[in-house]
């Protein structure tokens, strides 16, 4: 018989507990320190607080945006799936749409990867959403292109791709955006659907 | 207009030519090394190879299982949206028993996580299978007891649950199992459902 911790409430107590024990989060605006508090915990990392970049707003942004019923953009499928609903404050819609039919054919005719296709497929629904982009750094490269060609600005921007083509170049294109877009960035080669979806779960409801 | 890769193939490559020249995978066997070059794509970390540890037969052994049918089961749901289902060799089964109705129920009877209740569901399966815990080590935990009790050996077990409390207890006991599993994990607090998804997609085929 191993011994072990088998109380889910005890072992999300002691987990934050020592997250916040261990990780820099002094200096941190409350509400964003509370959203590194739960990607750490995806990762299991406490120095992932050295690459966080972000603007002062952001939390507070995206928090107005799904109290307003605001949609969740996703780059990639798992994020999708990854967002506890009974954390949404408005039963907010969270889509992807990489899996369209039109992407392929969108895909080809732009030029570009499928991922940063299916983001034509956004463009209704841009302006004040909150996007979380967690895979793929084409898609944070082709959000701020469609940002500068006038098609919306979203709430707040999760850049947290992953990688080693461009995810460092695309998450300082983010940080660095003169339009100054509401944003929380990891930056660096770390990144991920899970720690992204932890941002979207802690921004969607405060509770531990 | 910001210039970058829009290549969907030229970033792969591009990616896993550097993975290969930055990780050290020397002394790996070859079908081992495979999976954990993805597993690095999947969270940007090429020392991510000082905490893999692993069976020499394991990615042999998933293979064989997937090859003849088996299933694989999953502690969490983003573990399960993550496979690419046509990379599956078998149309094989993705269960992620989680969900079921019976487990919150279980769960207090048992006095254990949901999580971990969620795998009694997994008995009828669990001989031959393919194990991948990507979240929580309270299912690692009871994956041990399972077999302990007699309730089948799986072909393979990925363990690679992630954080503080149980994590790194939790590989360590499945990586010296007197039962000798065929097994791979990453030691330390790292983990979840990306690499753990990285790993099954790239046992499930040798395509890059």
């Amino acid at each position: 018989m191993i011994e072990y911790i088998r109380d889910g409430r005890e072992i999300y107590r002691r987990s934050f507990a020592t997250i916040r024990a261990e990780a820099a989060l002094d200096g941190m605006p409350a509400d964003v320190a509370g959203v590194a508090v739960r990607m750490i915990h995806s990762c299991g990392m406490v120095d992932l607080v050295d690459d966080l970049a972000y603007s002062p707003d952001v939390v507070r942004s995206a928090r107005e945006a799904l109290n307003a019923g605001a949609p969740v953009l996703c780059d990639a499928e798992m994020v999708a799936a990854g967002v506890t609903r009974r954390r949404l404050p408005a039963d907010n819609e969270i889509l992807c749409t990489l899996s369209d039919p039109a992407v392929p054919g969108l895909a080809e005719r732009l030029g570009t990867t499928r991922s940063a296709a299916a983001m034509e497929l956004w463009r209704p629904r841009l302006d004040g959403a909150v996007v979380a982009i967690g895979n793929a750094p084409t898609c944070l490269f082709r959000l701020l292109e469609l940002v500068e060609q006038g098609a919306g600005v979203p709430a707040a921007v999760l850049g947290i791709p992953v990688g080693f083509i461009g995810a460092v170049e695309s998450k300082q294109a983010l940080a660095s955006h003169p339009r100054g877009l509401e944003h929380l960035v990891v930056h660096g080669r770390r990144g991920g659907s899970a720690m992204t979806v932890a941002a979207i779960n802690a921004i969607a409801s405060e509770e531990e």
